[in-house]
């Protein structure tokens, strides 16, 4: 018998709804033989307020051992901006070198896009995790007056691009369009950009099926609402990343259905599976938060786990619930939906 | 009687032919008695091969002397990417202090959106033109290696700041809705964003009449795209506003119809007006490119130099011409029709 050893950070606001409806699924679609054992951490605003740890080693330690992470949402109005993002989110991202941020931005049929005429979009977005202007390479002088200056720097290396630019490839050559998409602006930030599309193009070199394009990062937003079905694999650095997925997931039927997972592919540390939407404090606490990117995020950390099979029994229950969707649910109808199609 | 001086920077690919038609309707418009002195500055690829040079002191010192500048478009694909950008467009932008980069985001009546169920888009971008990413401060260590590190400075000021966002509250409270938008990502970029955030608090004291909220750059697009009429002034630093403004320019109906301004409003320095769209090489030379954003560039710079009433024929005209567009329409033949409108 196998078993699986997952930490579980429910997090902020419908963080603990969703991922409990995630954790369900898991469980039903999981051979009987595969033991799962979930430890839940209890990291966010809560904690903050309480004891003013975001994430303290000895958590850090803990969640090392870990097979993989399960995380919700972090977020809370109440704590300033930038402390949890940066002191657990990031955090996490860096401690565990979780480089692929993979964004799969997919219009599942039965989802109304905002988008007019119908498109058809399956793309995925892999965004680096671990460098760019997410480095909290910043600071200011004179902070707080009028001649204050504030600077953010983006650190940019070969080796952490060559890495997931690489992965990319592979990804993209293993699909059945094998198109991969750089998106930069290395007409404006030139170093970065250029050392970008160097190791784009030397990477390329070893995978001659794959057929490759560039955008500027502001022409790519607009053939997401004008030709998103142009897009295969889109690879991406850290910020960029994520102004596009949020539009992807936008124009794919919203962030109730968009699943990300920060992966480590060398296995050295866990990997993290998070909805890409927020803690939603407005919606908290009532039931009706759609645990559906929660529900595709866990099918991501099973694909990674080793359970592919279980993977796409999760997508296909997901794709056919949304088909079939009529009316407003609770946040434990769609999961009682989707357990009952994974169980079948 | 009046006179205004004007450089004309038609640059690369179907900028020649826009900028024309943009001229036939300024010539249109103005008054008898005011005279229009243009001088044409050959800038861009053409030049940049010939010579080496894209934009030579002594031109620059012209130009420093004109009343404003028109320019079509920069680039071609034979110039490495970034050379004619920095070394030209930036370098007129930061030369002319253009701190305030204007670029309206309007669907007008009788032009399709991307977007589904016929949204009502207006609103207007107020973009940081000086600083942020776009500075130039960055460079690059082993490069050309596997070692290779790169780094993109991001410079904020609190005076750069101040001055636009100003500006931005100033234009909101000319409207009728008076609401301001910023846009940042101040949960990561801390230090930019915590500056950015204080001085948009700072500076709305003096307009307690003026509406406010903030949103990260990635909600921004998702609410561009599922409901674009949430937004009425926006503003927002360099690079998040070039992105942004291309993506306002989709669900508007295309980059074609994408108008902007690179402002100095001391006037101390020469304002620069220009389409958003590039040269489209691949359709240069056809006379086919709409030159509708040149001319509601036209308008603006109009606008900016004191022609209020001719600014609003302007816009009038290019409002009317898209409500009876059927068809495509040569370059010239849209000229043709929006001459006649403002001539009428
Ligand atoms: C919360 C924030 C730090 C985070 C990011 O910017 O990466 C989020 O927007 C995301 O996309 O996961
Ligand atoms: C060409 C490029 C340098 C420019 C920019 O990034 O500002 C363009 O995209 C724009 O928006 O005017």
């Amino acid at each position: 018998s196998r078993s699986l050893r997952l930490a579980v950070i429910p997090g902020d606001g419908i963080g603990q709804e969703v991922v409990a409806q995630g954790l369900r699924v898991l469980t039903a679609v999981l051979p009987a033989d595969v033991k799962v054992e979930t430890t839940e951490y209890d990291l966010g605003a809560r904690r903050y307020h309480a004891t003013g740890e975001t994430l303290p080693d000895s958590v850090l330690a803990e969640l090392k051992t870990q097979d993989a992470i399960l995380l919700g949402a972090i977020g809370d109005p109440s704590v300033p901006s930038g402390v949890l993002e940066r002191g657990l989110l990031l955090k996490l991202r860096f401690a565990f070198d979780h480089h692929i941020n993979l964004r799969p931005g997919k219009l599942f049929p039965g989802v109304a896009s905002p988008l007019a005429g119908d498109p058809v979009i399956d793309f995925v977005v892999v965004r680096e995790g671990t460098e760019g202007p997410y480095v909290g390479n910043g600071g200011s002088l004179r902070t707080g007056t009028e001649h204050e200056v504030a600077t953010e720097v983006s650190l940019n290396t070969a080796f952490g691009i060559e890495r997931v630019v690489r992965d990319a490839y592979r990804r993209a050559a293993a699909r059945p369009r094998r198109k991969l998409t750089l998106v930069h602006k290395n007409n404006v930030l030139v170093h970065a950009g250029h050392l970008w599309t160097r190791i784009f193009e030397q990477v390329g070199r070893e995978f001659p099926e794959v057929t490759t394009d560039y955008l500027h990062v502001d022409a790519a937003t607009i053939f997401f609402v004008t030709q998103p079905e142009r897009f295969d694999v889109i690879v991406t650095d850290n910020l960029f990343g994520d102004i596009l997925t949020d539009l992807a997931a936008a124009v794919t039927g919203g962030i109730g259905l968009a699943a990300s997972g920060n992966i480590n592919p060398s296995g050295a540390f866990p990997s993290m599976f998070e909805p890409v939407h927020g803690s939603a404090p407005d919606i908290a606490g009532q039931g009706k938060a759609d645990p559906t990117a929660t529900v595709l995020s866990v099918a991501m950390l099973l694909e990674h786990l080793g359970f592919a099979d279980e993977a796409a029994k999760v997508e296909a229950a997901v794709a056919a619930d949304l088909t079939e969707r009529a009316g407003a649910r609770s946040t434990s109808q769609v999961g009682d939906a989707l357990v009952a199609r994974v169980s079948g």
